[in-house]
């Protein structure tokens, strides 16, 4: 018999916080805590697997899962003993979702479920108040009938708003008790309106509803958009926590809040987080009333009026503070924190590890190996090395002049420039049109996920740091600035008002989700700070790692900075890059144009010197750090103008006829260019261009040679090979050449020649290519390609089908296609090393800097990955956790 | 110490006929012959590894060659009772290359070296015939001063003809013994004169200057030239065969002459050939006088006047009869053979497998089956399977009314038709712009290889059977007219006259190669023959191959063709084909241009019953063998009109505008549509497509299953799959319509979902595809372009640099590149077959029909290979001679 319903709190629990996958996050967590001996309301979770097995079967639960249900039901009432719909002493319940993976405010919950017209009564008797259970009741009324039954909450907010108008209420504390009881009336009349049937008033079937909803919640759009945002598998599947209610809405010494056991916006080491007196959990998320702060520090720095729990509540303060200890100590991390205050006693809803910004993360590793926790291994796996890029991208300027139009909260860091829009359809549309946009809302709800991913920065009016809008973009690692009071946004003429000033729809701002700064135009930024926890980290990153981690750059600029970032070489310099500089495209036009070898030898001879101090520049930068340079790539026809004034442009340039100039681009014109004249097929075709690049690498070694008494080292690579021989006969004429320019500078200049693998066949042969060649990098842009048989240029118009259909999970040329093109570069890697014990393997496509194609580069054993400056430090560390895991697999 | 030389001949024998590839054809052959005791004149042969040393070692010999050249020559003096040199008793040598390969007058021969001005002397004393030693004196002098010394031979053709001018000679044969030392005073005086040293004297000298020449003329522009045609490789070499001279012009009772054991043009068991009486060898080949028949028989069928050998030399011919008896058991084929007889004695210079055409060489496999010679395996191999083109393809209509110009000799049968043309060069500068040319010639001459290559016939005014055009013709399979005599070619004014009519160039006329008839004008053809010899072996391969054979058609008429040349099934049949026809142009495009699916779906219903009658058709013809049908493969784009006049015509046609046409044209246009959105892609994006195709060719088969009985085998083809996904998804959808038409019909179709395997990635990825293929169908066009980089309509631009520069030795698009696509497809049929044992694999690119791709797919056990109709039977000569190797390996 399969187990179905897991139980916890207590002192009987089933599971424990490794059943993740079983019982979701948030049962997982709610098990340990039982266990730990922290207080958990008891309750019990129906797995995933019941999940996956509803929609395995058509939507239908497996046979003997009631019966588990039931059992585990009646366990919850012996140990609160409580009855499930007993009117005297009822059991209510929380009904909520809980995947493997967190996905904030995805999914749907229900509370104080069990409340019915009989129950609430005995509630009554129970609690000494009559008000707070009828109020529980509406609550459960409005929820139940959103949630489950699929009303909109508006519906009732109306029929209240309506209520206290006719009242001449301001305060939902001005209603009665009898109000309450006459609006619960009401509000069970709109369901029978709207649906047709009744309020149904049985917990059982109540239950029954409940569960269903949350099961069916999972496949909900916004759940779907979010899996795929966050790379979550529709097969994991949610568990259902069904767990006696607690409540924080009892009067004044009850409280909810959501805390996390240290700042996740910067890593401080201190508590961090919000709590409402006399609440209900959803009240703090929502973001509709404005919560107090945990600590008396925490309040002094907002300058907030409203008491400090540790102020309001110092018992229960303290206890809440020995639980956070317990929970850091026993989790090694720092935890994002549910809790509840019943009439002075603490209640634990969940635990689990909390999301973090990049520099919190960074900071918390850092402080956590400090205080002996965790090794500095475990702090390099704590940081998701792709949230770096979050680090390494330039900051608004401290010291610039800021034209503030208002302040909320600093609800996620960064900053980032864009044009107002008002709404996520917008702001999706127009990202796609290439805009930059800045979504400005009232308060975000899921429904606006697509277009917070579209935007830049999000701005919320109303809500706290720990409302739908920041949590979200935290995650998301989009800069946010939430509660900005002051805003009034006027969606009818698309503009909002700050203090006086209008800022419209289209408006460029800046947003400072750092100090929650909402800045008029386009703000002065400046570069990133690599020192302090980022310098820390990234030592103890290199000293894992085996993998060398090298740069696809080729301005001096672009060396620079990859430099800094720690790049111990660079893996591609693309030398036809060079060629399109406006001074030199007339020389190599010129080239293309000559009607002979004599010719092309005249022009290129114009390109050498140039061509020789590009080289020199980025020697300098490197010193003796190895530089791969790769030979000319394209197909000559992209050199050649294409439009009607560039054509004649190039004529009167060049002195060649319009008629000779289009009629040579016809020439060269390709059906298929990837496929076409290009890479070392040039090379054989037209021996001269890569002569005279040889040439200029080993004169600019031997000049910076002389200059410096470095010894910088080049690393000649011939692209697109696909035949043993074609290397064979270009590395033999570069070895002249540099036999030649060794001759006529009396230097010896240091040199390797080697191939890009890019084309199937490279890999196949690579055990006949490695004779000659000393060195592999594999291209898997191309090589991705070419095995795929799909041009990235061309993929755009079916990938979207083919990810709709689910064909392709993960678009090939972001993250290497380990099965298809993975297969290829280990095979390539054998035979290359079979026949070459000593060849240095590389790789330089984009995925040099995807971590989980560095994962695979170290698995394969290969020498170095090399990506684009921006990705270095992302590569350091990726490359140093696989390292790390394959150590302790 | 490396031996570089055999002896063979009188008694003392190194080699045998094994040994060609070191001794070349030539010399095996001789040392053979000397060990079967036929009577061949002493020598000795340097070995090919001389050439490759030579060549490898800057045009240097090795140390110790000389040595034993001379220790050879030593015992060739010896054996022959003569010295080199000797002035008494001169021994005389003859030096020719011989290669592994025969290399018609492809390369440089000497004779009667060891002439001088003594030496003549004793030869004219020994032979008691002064004229006789002065005119081999005088030949000897043309030949090495033209071979070895670089000189024109016309240069002594002129002071032969002025001399006999000024004496009032018409024949050579007036020339005294006293004229022949004053020509060659002159001859010597001209040497002198245009080298300005004299004619070398001494034998020695002589010898190595021969030599030299000969190992020159391996790489001279000719014999390279030919290589390249016929596949041989550089680095085989030639080997160099010295040889004691025998003479056939020592009167009237010597002779030479050549002779092939059957006729090699029709394959008939009668010996063929022709000799000259008082003549030495080069007289035959050069074709400058008009030789005699070696039969009775053969004489009265050419109503010759001369007589033959058998009733010139009745002993003499007795002999050799007995010879070729001899030469043919043991050779076991047919012999091409050299001879001469000096004074009534039979002296052997050559024998080798004979050339022959395809229609001969399947009369001689069949024939000397039926002797009991060879077995039927041994027949099928010895079929050149490419040669089976000659004979499927039409030949002139034999009933029809014929207009003949002339009659010349049948030297190269087939029948061709082309415009006249006069020189070589031109000949190939026609036939690359596509021009079909007949080249017209006096005769032919080594310089004119790549004119008969472009040619589709050629037509000789001079020479016999075995002229050099009559050679070189029968082995490229060219159709050929030798000796035409009533053809009078006037080069000036590039045309000719026959029998008073005059044909200029660019005029039609038509080769008869089987009559030796050259036709005004276009003549009428004839559909080939395939019972009789073809038929008998065409038995023999197929019990012989394991290989199944299908065929690449989609038209009836194709379909139809290739069952009557034994296709047992079609391998690919291209659907889209199908669309381009007018009637379903315009409903394809509607389809295309169409905003929304239910407009497709609409144009697609238009289709339907169209694509069902094609289906149809091909089943009726097949009846119950399996039909391979590749669903809509080229990307949409191929179907819209691309020029202005088309385009309006479609934008009427459509009632679509002509902006929205070339809007949605601009919007399809691919950067790289080998690599686009193609093949299963767009069943992806358009199942509405696949869909109608799947359910013409499910509803085809229930249609002809109703009308015939019969059931047809439909094999569903999806093309360009990537990913095991794509499949699914497809193959599905597929299975479903299946299902609905068999509901429909009442009939249930029998029928195959598989896939192309053409990308790297399905190679890679077999054993995840083949869980849902149930076959595949290796497309090697595309997997050669994908796996090599290359696009087949861009490569023209470098190819010719890559042939050139030895890059690469095969068109791959022709022959399979066993090494790299080879090894794909290697992998994937192991992986295909791990993960589903029995599922069917086969070929259908183009190399399914070429001879060596076809041993490949033999020895990685696919099941069939699929060609273009005519190479049907090609293919399975090719698979049964890949069966038989097998075995015997």
């Amino acid at each position: 018999m399969t187990k179905w319903v897991y139980e916890f709190g207590g002192g009987t629990t089933d599971g424990d916080t490794s059943m993740k996958n079983l019982l979701g996050g948030k049962g997982a967590n709610l098990a340990e805590m039982s266990s730990l001996g922290l207080p958990v309301p008891p309750g019990f979770t129906l797995t995933t697997e019941v999940c996956t097995a509803y929609y395995d079967n058509n939507e239908t639960y497996p046979d003997d899962l009631q019966a588990q249900i039931d059992a585990a039901l009646k366990a919850v009432e012996a140990k609160t003993g409580k009855g499930f719909g007993d009117a005297s002493n009822p059991l209510l319940v929380s009904v909520r979702s809980g995947a493997r993976a967190s996905m904030p405010g995805m999914m749907d919950t229900v509370l104080n479920l069990g409340l019915n017209d009989e129950t609430v009564e005995g509630l009554a008797k129970l609690s000494g108040d009559r008000r707070f259970a009828l109020d529980s009741y509406r609550r459960f009324i409005t929820m139940y009938a959103n949630v489950v039954m699929g009303m909109h909450h508006h519906t009732f907010e109306d029929i209240l708003e309506s209520f206290k108008e006719d009242e001449g209420y301001f305060l939902d504390t001005e209603i009665t008790a009898d109000n309450w009881e006459t609006l619960i009336g009401e509000y069970k009349s709109a369901v029978n309106k709207a649906l047709g049937k009744d309020f149904p008033q049985d917990p059982q079937a109540q239950l029954s509803g409940a569960i269903d909803a949350v099961f069916g919640s999972w496949m909900n759009e916004r759940a779907i958009v979010y899996r795929r945002l966050q790379d979550i598998p529709a097969a994991w599947g949610t568990a259902v926590n069904i767990q006696a209610m607690v409540f924080g809405n009892m009067g004044d010494t009850s409280a909810t809040g959501v805390a996390f056991t240290r700042d996740p916006s910067t890593g401080e080491n201190s508590y961090y987080g919000e709590f409402l007196i006399n609440a209900q959990g959803e009240d703090v998320v929502a973001g509709i009333r404005t919560p107090q702060t945990l600590t008396k520090l925490a309040r002094e720095k907002m300058g907030d009026t409203q008491p400090s729990m540790e102020e309001a509540l110092p018992d229960v303060y303290a206890q809440l503070a020995d639980t956070f200890a317990a929970l850091e100590t026993h989790y090694r991390d720092m935890q994002d924190i549910e809790f509840t205050v019943e009439r002075g006693k603490l209640w634990m809803l969940q635990t689990r590890t909390g999301k973090r910004t990049a520099k919190a993360a960074l900071q918390i590793a850092v402080d956590m190996a400090a205080e002996g926790m965790i090794s500095h291994d475990e702090a390099v796996m704590r940081i998701e090395p792709a949230s770096l890029d979050q680090l390494l991208h330039p900051t608004l300027d401290p010291d610039a002049p800021r034209d503030v139009i208002s302040i909320g909260l600093p609800a996620s860091p960064g900053a980032a420039i864009g044009k107002v829009v008002f709404n996520s359809d917008e702001a999706e549309a127009m990202a796609k049109a290439g805009e930059k946009v800045i979504l400005v809302r009232l308060e975000t709800s899921p429904e606006d996920i697509h277009g917070m991913h579209a935007a830049q920065a999000i701005v919320t009016a109303r809500g706290g740091m720990t409302s739908h809008a920041a949590v979200v973009a935290r995650g998301m690692g989009r800069p946010c600035i939430s509660g900005a009071g002051d805003i009034r946004i006027n969606e009818e003429l698309q503009q909002f008002s700050a203090v006086g000033r209008v800022v419209k729809k289209g408006d460029i701002v800046t947003v400072d989700g750092a100090t929650g700064q909402l800045l008029a135009g386009a703000a002065a930024m400046v570069q990133p700070e690599l020192s302090g926890n980022f310098a820390t980290l990234m030592e103890w990153a290199d000293s894992a790692r085996t993998l060398g981690i090298r740069t696809n750059a080729e301005t001096p600029a672009d060396v620079e900075t990859a430099a800094s970032f720690g790049a111990e070489g660079i893996g591609l310099c693309r030398t036809e890059h060079m060629f399109f500089e406006a001074s030199r495209l007339g020389y190599f036009r010129e080239m293309i144009l000559a009607d002979d070898k004599e010719g092309r030898v005249a022009a290129l001879a114009k390109i050498l010197p140039v061509q020789r101090d590009d080289f020199a520049a980025i020697f300098r930068i490197m010193e003796e750090r190895p530089c791969t340079i790769r030979l000319l790539d394209p197909p000559l026809h992209e050199f050649l103008p294409t439009n009607e004034a560039e054509v004649a442009a190039v004529a009167e340039a060049t002195g060649v006829s319009k008629t000779d100039l289009l009629a040579r681009a016809k020439q060269l014109h390709e059906s298929n260019p990837m496929l076409g004249h290009r890479g070392c097929r040039l090379g054989i075709s037209y021996p001269e261009i890569y002569e005279m690049q040889a040439r200029a690498i080993f004169e600019a070694q031997a000049k910076v040679m002389e200059e410096t008494g470095f010894n910088p080292i080049a690393e000649v690579m011939i692209p697109l090979v696909s035949i043993s021989k074609e290397l064979e006969i270009l590395s033999a004429k570069i070895a002249d050449i540099a036999k030649a320019v060794e001759a006529e500078t009396g230097k010896a200049v240091t040199y390797k020649i080697g191939t890009m693998i890019e084309l199937p066949r490279a890999a196949l042969r690579a055990g006949g290519i490695a004779q000659t060649a000393e060195f592999f990098s594999f291209g898997t842009n191309d090589l991705t390609q070419t095995t795929f048989g799909l041009s990235r240029d061309d993929a755009g118009k079916f990938m979207p089908d083919y990810v709709a259909q689910g064909i392709v999970e993960k678009d090939p040329f972001v993250t290497l296609d380990q099965n298809g093109v993975g297969d290829l570069i280990k095979l390539a890697a054998e035979r290359g090393r079979e026949s070459r014990p000593d060849i240095k393997l590389g790789i330089c496509g984009e995925h040099g800097g995807d971590p989980a194609s560095i994962t695979f580069c170290h698995n394969c054993g290969l020498d170095y990955v090399s990506c684009s400056p921006y990705r270095v430090p992302i590569a350091r560390l990726a490359a140093a956790q696989a390292a790390i895991s394959a150590k302790s697999a």
